[in-house]
């Protein structure tokens, strides 16, 4: 019943394909508290922080929980009890930040910029020199919800010249997308093991500057998502706060031996651009238009316009189904229209197999 | 590096030795809103509603991560913002809850008792007796810091009898000892995936009392331990609001098929108390003595005294280490103690092997 199911071929924006060897480690137990997984602890948060162009400066602390809980842990134990978060949006996850907020009940004012328009810089440069009391600003690196890709090099910049603090949920570009936290100065990444790493999903975590979180004691109104502690657990014994997913973390340390052995990050980025080339203009000969113009557009995910009928969503959702193929079962955009993924340990075999069985259902 | 390790033995109080079987179905892709996943999903909420003896009262809200986010989330949820919760405590896991709710800002009153000793529903009824604002009472079932067992039908007595809600840290205890969420009128039961139920660590969870739930929306100051979100995911489209770690909870379904087999709770826990009579009995002829009375202890995690020289904790936790036996690297009481788990996917002879482990190295 459980056994044996064909493999999937998972076109979502998470969880993603993994592979094999990632899948293989997780047949062992691990004692949380024991040797062997204290040091592939913390083996796990010095690759994360390199990844994140964090060492010397930054750290990493690992939560046993999805993405989400990151990016709250992040807003909870950063944001100083009186600070001010601007957030930056574009999408439904900059909005859900601003839903953390608004229940922590830590001041913040929202800016908020179509589904299909970067956030701007200049515009943040105005706000920033007109209200001095803003203390921290957030985004979204790819905003999952459309596959846009925010600038933050620029954002970082401006943030950095008025002396505020910046937190960036790099969620689904994590490992596929150049990141420099030390150049860029930046407060907190939030990320997880199950995007561009294609970890399996359970481990969500923050790289953050050492600096600032030796100050954040008590900041947070959760226990469980006090990075602060949760950072001093690390640091006194190398060992998580709570019980950690041992197998899924083990699976992301395998998952980095991958990452590694593939070039790193500009080497998963080029894959992962290779594959969103092939999707897109596979699409477009089928006559889909995508919902951003290719500028904006990160190798994400690329969400394409619903082009109405005689296309109907869910036979076509059904039809990549029956051949094992996943996508995102609706939309998140508020445009109609559907997404497709182009990441996760997937070849360019797998999505040219995608085409064939998008383009048989189209010509149908 | 990462695969073929030798099987371990852990004797811990979790992450817990699993079955082949159950980590056999890790080795799967599966997508999240995905309809055998979405399947998954309900048939794992209403087993674990069913094991709480919650049927037709209770629902289980699903969480993304460990347990203490499954606790904290219970009581940032079900705890209205004007309650006064008092807290029953015996031990590290009692003292978390108030942690927790010093944090979330809940009123609340600790009574604490000593590590070797129940909770008194007695002292409870002079209590409430005494304090009408008291709205919700908290308290840990077996705490896991000692392994000692609380009397929570005699505590849910009272309470019910005083018209309060009643809140159970059930943890290393659910699956092993009877729990009946319904005839008990227990507001909440919180565990997760990887004591009793034997799955790999990931998933924590609530069994929730569906008429208080209804009116807990906005409780929650945290986004991501809300439960009331939480459960309307679930009852909206039969999907997680966040990423679910899909293999942990795949295992947790496997786990579940083998708790069945088994012969559910009655089974599992005579099975746990065998190997608890073999582990006391065997390490009694050793010389060790419990550190609690045997009416007290659950027969989930026995603390032993430390006897003091020539016994050292260290040598004999490496002996056993080297011999592929994990216990817990200290102690959580406040007395000098070890402890020594017995739940998991172990037999006798895997307790026999260990106790023979045990006897060859105190016998050097
Ligand atoms: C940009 C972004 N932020 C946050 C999240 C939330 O992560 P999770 O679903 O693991 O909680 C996601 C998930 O897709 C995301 O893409
Ligand atoms: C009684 C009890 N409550 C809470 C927890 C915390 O669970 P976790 O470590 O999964 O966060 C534990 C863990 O051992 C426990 O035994």
């Amino acid at each position: 019943m459980h056994a044996d199911a064909p493999r999937r071929l998972l076109l979502t924006p998470g969880p993603l394909t993994t592979s094999d060897p990632t899948r293989a480690v997780l047949d062992r137990d691990w004692g949380s508290r024991d040797t062997d997984f204290i040091e592939l602890t913390t083996r796990l948060r010095l690759r994360l922080t390199a990844i994140a162009g964090g060492t010397g400066t930054h750290e990493t602390v690992l939560l046993p929980g999805s993405g989400t809980f990151a990016v709250e842990a992040a807003l909870q134990s950063l944001v100083p009890r009186d600070g001010l978060v601007l957030l930056l949006v574009n999408g439904a996850y900059g909005r859900r930040m601003a839903e953390m907020l608004r229940r922590i009940g830590r001041l913040h004012v929202v800016r908020e910029w179509a589904e299909d328009e970067q956030v701007d810089a200049g515009e943040l440069d105005r706000m920033l020199m007109a209200d001095a009391s803003i203390t921290d600003v957030a985004v979204v690196h790819c905003e999952t919800t459309s596959g846009l890709l925010n600038p933050i090099e620029a954002v970082a910049a401006v943030v950095n010249r008025h002396g505020r603090r910046m937190l960036v949920d790099a969620m689904s570009s994590f490992g596929a997308l150049p990141i420099d936290a030390s150049a860029m100065h930046l407060t907190a990444v939030m990320a997880s093991s199950n995007k561009g790493l294609e970890g399996v999903p359970g481990v969500g975590f923050v790289v953050v500057d050492s600096a600032h979180l030796a100050g954040c004691a008590g900041n947070s109104t959760s226990l469980s998502l006090d990075l602060y502690d949760q950072a001093e657990g690390f640091r006194r014994n190398g060992q998580w706060r709570f019980t950690p997913p041992v197998q899924v973390a083990a699976a992301l340390d395998a998952a980095l031996d991958q990452f590694d052995a593939e070039g790193g990050v500009a080497a998963r980025g080029a894959r992962y651009r290779r594959l969103h080339a092939m999707l897109v203009d596979g699409m477009r000969t089928l006559g889909f238009e995508t919902y951003l113009s290719p500028e904006l557009q990160a190798p994400i995910i690329v969400t394409f316009k619903d082009p109405g009928p005689p296309f109907e969503f869910e036979p076509f959702y059904d039809a990549l189904q029956r051949a094992g193929i996943v996508i995102y079962p609706g939309k998140l955009t508020r445009a109609p229209s559907f997404r497709i993924g182009c990441i996760g340990a997937i070849t360019e075999d797998d999505m040219r197999r995608a085409l064939t069985v998008i383009g048989q259902h189209c010509r149908q």
